[in-house]
């Protein structure tokens, strides 16, 4: 069985295993102990000079980091439910918006975290509270950007469930409950969404 | 002829076009006015609501933003030469791979950027030293990496040419020339491999 370097309260593992959820693919996970730094220990930067998880180690022992090449991946072997588009077209549009949410929502929370009481607490950075001032409002503005897409389109990526609602879950969930940025309840559309994708069985992963 | 908007200095729509040559695909270049803030006019929301370049615009109308599914729709259309990855692994080892760059080294380059003179000048953003301080460290301790696993793998996804180089030639030329974050002459597997990508006609765009 394909292993997952997995950690309980990471986001990003949580969004290979709600992807394997929606496939039915089993994963053996195993424990990347972030507390006591292992995802940066020799040992495991062999599997991802990153050092970051998740990290998918095949049966054969190569290994794929990074959530969505794992995702992608992973619908090569199961590609029922289709999450990352049927044509060239929708493949494209899939990951362009799986891709702004990343890259203007996702960095903006991380820099929020990064900034934030929890890491700080450890020690490892440096903060800059004005990089979190910046990154806060950032992130509530993009909150208010999703509302007025969800109010014409259902889901993510189009009229249907796709790898970029995975990725949206994920952040809003971390920013949520690790960050303080949950979004505003003026935003009903967003809630519309999110109550629409926690009311599947994967999203309680 | 399929239509990509596109700003001359601009470092992500030139990765389009570098893969547009490597492919012998013609696109018409359209010039979105970047200085005057055309990417973010009510009438270019309506083809990429990132009010981002790239944009590529399809003969139907139909519109795709952000560089790599640019490309991969690119790749559809015409599959050589093979920059993606050729069987389910290698497709997701490129990805990964071009993923660290975009995400370590891309976004702190874009820190450096966005705090630094330049945009300073514009006043558009509050400049935040600290942030610029700490990104502009990580640009150069993500240059020692790179130039150490340069010095085991001639490409940066292994023996070969990929979209990922792409992504790394367009990173490191735009710090180079805009960022004052040009790689230190004794990394000397760096410099290697820049030599070697930069000596392919593609590059001089």
């Amino acid at each position: 069985m394909m292993k997952l370097y997995d950690f309980p309260q990471a986001p990003n593992p949580r969004r290979v295993k709600i992807f394997a959820e929606e496939k039915q693919i089993a994963l053996e996970l195993v424990n990347c102990d972030m507390a006591s730094r292992e995802h940066k220990s020799p040992e495991f930067l062999k599997k991802n000079p990153s050092g970051k998880i998740p990290v998918l180690e095949l049966e054969d022992g190569r290994c794929i980091s990074e959530s969505i090449p794992i995702c992608r991946y992973l619908e090569s072997l199961e590609p029922e439910p289709n999450l990352f588009g049927e044509d060239a077209f929708e493949t494209s549009f899939i990951e362009s918006r799986n891709r702004h949410i990343e890259l203007e929502l996702w960095t903006q929370i991380g820099t929020s975290w990064v900034n934030g009481p929890i890491v700080g607490a450890m020690g490892l950075f440096k903060q800059i509270p004005a990089a979190k001032e910046a990154s806060d409002n950032n992130v509530n503005s993009y909150y208010k950007r999703l509302d007025n897409e969800f109010s014409s389109s259902e889901y993510v990526a189009g009229n249907r469930y796709t790898v970029a609602d995975i990725t949206l879950l994920s952040a809003i969930d971390f920013a949520s409950s690790m960050v303080e940025l949950k979004p505003h309840e003026s935003l009903k559309n967003l809630h519309r969404w999110h109550n629409q994708i926690l009311s599947r069985p994967s999203s309680s992963i």
